[in-house]
């Protein structure tokens, strides 16, 4: 332990939303040795005031009032580039060592603000923008900074595991998005969890940690969630496997392969056992082999105690352990077999046709599926590719979309390979 | 980052077994930045040469080399008491910090050992002590610290695991044994696995930095795996449970409750999920609820992981986050239900006398379960329980253990509730 421990870290709070008043209860519940909250600051503060926080706390809606006292670590939990972006970057410039939840901040300027941070002698501490109350940065920082990691999988949505888990138990996506807006999962505009935004910025900052390459957010594919339909998971089933939004990279020579999107997972795989708003997260190390972590990835309480294990670490005069990343091309170049959903007006030639066009490009097919109680008028079925070049599947199935029997944008899955499991 | 990057730290390795070769394997092949071995020591260290390490590597069977030379972490990865304490404590008094992963030691002599790094100001860590490659125990210090939590459940043995997932396949326990040991998953004497003391000492170690609670080894009941036989896979199957060894513990008022041995698991649990050598923890925190951790638990390279990451970590200037725990009792005192399997000559009236046995100690059965092709000569049957004290039971066991029909010992197992699960 070190000296730090002796004076007690004053902390102040950045926004009192659900993890900011989550971790003002547990500090006020649990008083952890070596830390003390000194400060809450919202806009319009005083709506917000509760009578169970010590009388000693000041609140105020003037980030000056923050930025100028002597406060010792900024847990900022506003969330979003602006104006929290500007908050974290005057707090580390004072000098003051900052923990933030703020995903889309880590994402796109982790790097900047750690090199501000360690010019500044401070800390940057974000354990709870991945994962929230799974110990995913702490375990591959701490834990696995042994290991070459080369692979990782994960769930990285809690809303996008609900619906699909429950689309997956027969709901129907618009009524569950609905029932998740009404449960406070997701929000009004839940574009940036179906579209798979939020597990990408996610996915960008676990890229850097684990397999220590920097790549900009906006280089990684995300596909939205929103065109997956019953039928799908009726395929799925019939193949041993479910849906899941998954977020996966790994190393290949010099560049990353990475994606955000929903994909045919294997049943007897730990990412198909995770249901409701679970978090997963499976790390593939070229030493140590694979690890699960798994656990609430959400909610005010799980990202709380995330927020609040880093407010420990600097107290206790821990640091992070900074493996240096690199900058590093991305592909969505993947070699995976796929699923191909397809609606047509039923017609003799058609699967002739398709198989052309995937032939074209060298594509094998591994299977047709076709489930009885369809009119020859809107005929749903699925191809099974072999393994194919994410790239050479696009050229094929631009092709396709020029045929006119289809009634439908084609939907197209990648599926997880058995061996991807533990 | 702190000033202890710029100089490489220098590390010995003690004891070049399987894990002492993996980490210098790992360390050749990696060249992580800020780390330099010097040392290798073992006794007899001739026969233990390779050409593949460094030339400027000392290698040596003498520990005052390494403890005199200017080393700055020694690893030690010799295992058991004697004489890797004594190394462990000579190094810690030269100021040297020490990467372990004997469980053995560190569940016997961890808060002495502990104390004498600080009063020292050097480091102890111990991540590859429990679950290997799985980081278990920087999940908790780093990334939980936040939290309180109440329970924890897991497989930490390995070589039990691999066992019980092998018979639960049909494979017979002598045989699955003797394999076991070919592999070199057990050793020749497997009692410390099988008799649960290996899991116990890392059950040990979890309940100081999980629970906060210091507890003796011995304190904790252990229950060998010895007396699972085929029959119990298959009641256990009809419950819609399997058998693994388990590890658990719970804080219940000031005292913890903690065991080890074989138990009925829920096959929806993710306790049942783990096969072969994985290791699982289960970890229920007040805020953050229930995290699972899994993984390969033991072997050379994933355990090599655990400890070149400790290594790191001590480069890197980090330090593990000791929060304090205390002295408390221990219980084995469970309310659980509980599977009870008796081998009878068959006569009328042993239900009877059975259930009178049990309703003597307020214990009521919850369903009796025979299974069809066995003779009255030798009849096993299973008696399952409702929720009752573990005291309660023994007591009803030990009046029973007198009733003159019983051809073998009763087997009692606490069966995992539901709810356990995540």
């Amino acid at each position: 332990m070190s000296d730090a421990q002796a004076a007690k870290v004053r902390a102040a709070i950045l926004g009192f939303g659900t993890v900011g008043s989550s971790v003002a209860r547990i500090l006020c519940d649990s008083k952890p040795a070596g830390v003390e909250l000194t400060h809450i600051f919202n806009r319009n503060v005083a709506r917000k005031r509760v009578d169970w926080v010590s009388q000693s706390v000041i609140w105020t809606e003037a980030i000056e009032d923050v930025l100028s006292a002597p406060v010792d670590v900024v847990l900022e939990l506003a969330g979003g580039l602006d104006p929290a972006g500007d908050w974290v970057r005057r707090a580390l410039e004072a000098g003051k060592s900052v923990v933030t939840a703020n995903k889309k901040l880590i994402a796109e300027h982790g790097i900047a603000l750690d090199k501000l941070a360690r010019s500044k002698g401070c800390h940057l501490f974000y354990g709870a923008a991945v994962a929230g109350g799974v110990p995913v940065i702490p375990g591959l920082q701490q834990g696995l900074a042994g290991d070459r990691i080369t692979r990782i999988e994960g769930i990285l949505n809690g809303t996008c595991n609900f619906i699909l888990s429950k689309m997956e138990d027969g709901a129907d996506f618009a009524q569950i998005l609905k029932e998740t807006q009404a449960l406070g999962y997701a929000e009004a505009d839940p574009t940036e969890d179906v579209a798979g935004f939020d597990a990408r910025a996610k996915l960008v900052i676990l890229l850097r940690i684990a397999l220590r390459a920097d790549v900009a957010v906006s280089d990684v594919a995300a596909k939205s969630i929103t065109e997956i339909a019953a039928i799908d998971f009726a395929y799925a089933r019939e193949m041993g496997c479910t849906i899941r939004q998954i977020s996966r990279a790994e190393l290949r020579g010099d560049e990353v392969l990475a994606t955000v999107g929903p994909m045919l997972v294997p049943q007897d795989s730990p990412l198909a056992w995770s249901r409701g708003t679970e978090n997963m997260l499976l790390v593939g190390g070229a030493y140590g082999g694979d690890v699960v972590f798994s656990g609430h990835g959400a909610g005010g309480h799980p990202t709380a105690v995330a927020v609040i294990s880093d407010l420990l670490a600097i107290a206790h005069g821990s640091c992070a352990i900074g493996l240096p990343s690199k900058k590093v091309g991305v592909s969505g170049d993947f070699l995976l077999r796929h699923y191909i959903r397809l609606v047509v007006k039923d017609r003799p030639g058609i699967i002739a046709q398709i198989a052309g066009a995937l032939a074209e490009q060298e594509i094998n097919i591994h299977a047709i599926l076709q489930k009885p109680g369809h009119t020859k008028e809107s005929l749903p079925f699925v191809v099974i590719v072999e393994p194919c070049p994410s790239s050479a599947l696009r050229r094929a199935l631009a092709r396709i979309a020029t045929f006119d029997y289809l009634l439908e944008p084609t939907l197209d899955l990648q599926i997880l390979e058995p061996e991807a499991g533990l």
